[in-house]
């Protein structure tokens, strides 16, 4: 094969964390020629030994891959990968895909997902829910913004990867997706949390409260799921408090930048760093509930 | 019929607004003897019409029924027509019912008990969701507590007038389940309102949003209800934020004399009192979206 053929039948993948190491294995099983970076050695020992190409820098997987996928903690740890000297906006080739997948701010993934485009560059930002269980199984969500061609590029991979797809609009919209996703889900933990800790202090059953909950309108699932690990005391994660964190403060920050009040979003945002601040910010993102609880277990009854 | 026997056989009915009206006429249709009461006449002069006897207070309902059903608008009304010499509690009793189904506050709910249970009456609160709908139809959803032997006496009534009934636990236990309801319901809006509106000021579709959202963990009635709402600018109620707005101080207030931290209800409260204020308190309580919303209709795509 030639070198030319080779890169474009190559995918690079950089980031090889909880999330990015099960995905890049779900992709060289799938068959696919992948060539992997990422911070730390062993991942990269591992994923070397399964069959995957070693690459030293970003600008070695941009030079051997004609699509590369992108799966980073945070915003700036992506743009380190993007930018600078050895980074994939300098190695990048007209034509080529960029396809990143970490949960980022949505304004700055549109300032990024233009100077590919200026390069002649595709880019799609695809987020995903689905936590670790999803990327071992190839069962994530997928929230995908971009154009029409480049998702259909994308989706290849994205079927590996996950379960549902979803193309939701232009560069961004995935993690505009995201953002309101984890709004929501926070939001809504804060308000289950702020329930059930009002009926376990007023001495009534907060089993039955739940129960009768789900029959109406407070119906929802963060009420099913976070709902009983309130009950049952079980914050073993799930998702981090402290990633939530994380993404509370990328939603503040596109927020403030879009002048769109939220007011709830900083309640639990607060709540999430007084976990991180007191050292629970690795249990589940439901141990909001500790933060309101008054003392009395949730399920026991006076 | 001997006037004891009689008096056994009837129930009374105090408060005959939105809600009391159409459930008074459920009681009766059902075949139940009724005197009714309510501050407004036209009401009155309607079902005395439709078959029921007319009482000009609450003492003389309670010397007509053993059994009194209250549907009152906040806290203070409860409060008015069970105290003083022309009220309930001075003319109950022993052996009697009563039931209140008016949403009020759970601690001034267990003090009312107590007084009723100390004249040897029963007492149930069963407050209701399902709205004026849910009222008409007689498919209300009843949230009840008291003691196992009163519930069962209030249950036929309850049947007349409910579909959904749980027993939750003792005297209180109905409105402490319907402040937690009427807390995550509230919470719930501000937190789709938020992300909707950024979503929308994000220049992302709303519609696909929504959409993407109800597959995962942010799924909730409220973001398929009230999101709808939400994108179609349809704020004709449904629940008016003004109605929400007594309920979230009822629920502050319950909160605070039980040392619970709900900042989250606060968020909400606040906005509801910003519709109020604003003169926007007979829509429906979704429109709290239009305090986060900056401007572009959450249904357009840009």
């Amino acid at each position: 094969m030639s070198e030319p053929a080779a890169r474009a039948q190559t995918v690079g993948f950089i980031g090889l964390g909880i999330m990015g190491r099960p995905m890049a294995h779900n992709l060289l099983r799938a068959g696919h020629r992948l060539v992997v970076h990422s911070r730390s050695r062993p991942p990269v020992d591992e994923l070397v030994a399964a069959g995957a190409l070693r690459a030293a820098s970003p600008a070695e997987v941009a030079e051997a891959a004609a699509t590369v996928i992108t799966m980073l903690p945070d915003t700036p740890d992506l743009e380190s990968v993007v930018e600078g000297p050895d980074g994939l906006l300098a190695h990048v080739h007209a034509g080529d895909l960029v396809v990143d997948m970490s949960t980022v701010d949505p304004l700055a993934t549109r300032r990024i997902g233009a100077a590919f485009g200026e390069r002649g560059a595709g880019y799609v930002d695809g987020p995903v829910s689905g936590g670790e269980k999803g990327a071992i199984e190839g069962t994530l969500s997928i929230m995908a913004g971009g154009s029409e061609a480049d998702f259909e590029r994308a989706r290849p991979l994205f079927e590996v990867l996950g379960g549902t797809i979803v193309h939701v609009g232009p560069i961004g919209a995935g993690q505009v997706t995201k953002a309101a996703n984890q709004l929501v889900v926070g939001v809504t933990i804060e308000a289950v949390a702020e329930a059930l800790a009002l009926a376990a202090a007023a001495g009534v059953d907060a089993v039955k409260v739940r129960q009768a909950l789900l029959g109406g309108f407070a119906a929802s699932r963060v009420l099913e799921v976070h709902g009983q690990r309130m009950l049952d005391g079980a914050f073993a994660p799930g998702f981090r408090a402290r990633l939530h964190l994380k993404d509370a403060r990328i939603i503040e920050h596109t927020a403030a930048e879009l002048g769109v009040p939220t007011p709830a979003l900083a309640v639990a945002l607060d709540g999430f760093r007084a976990l991180a601040d007191s050292g629970r910010g690795e249990l589940d993102h439901s141990a909001l509930y500790l933060l309101r609880s008054v003392g009395r277990p949730a399920g026991e009854e006076t």
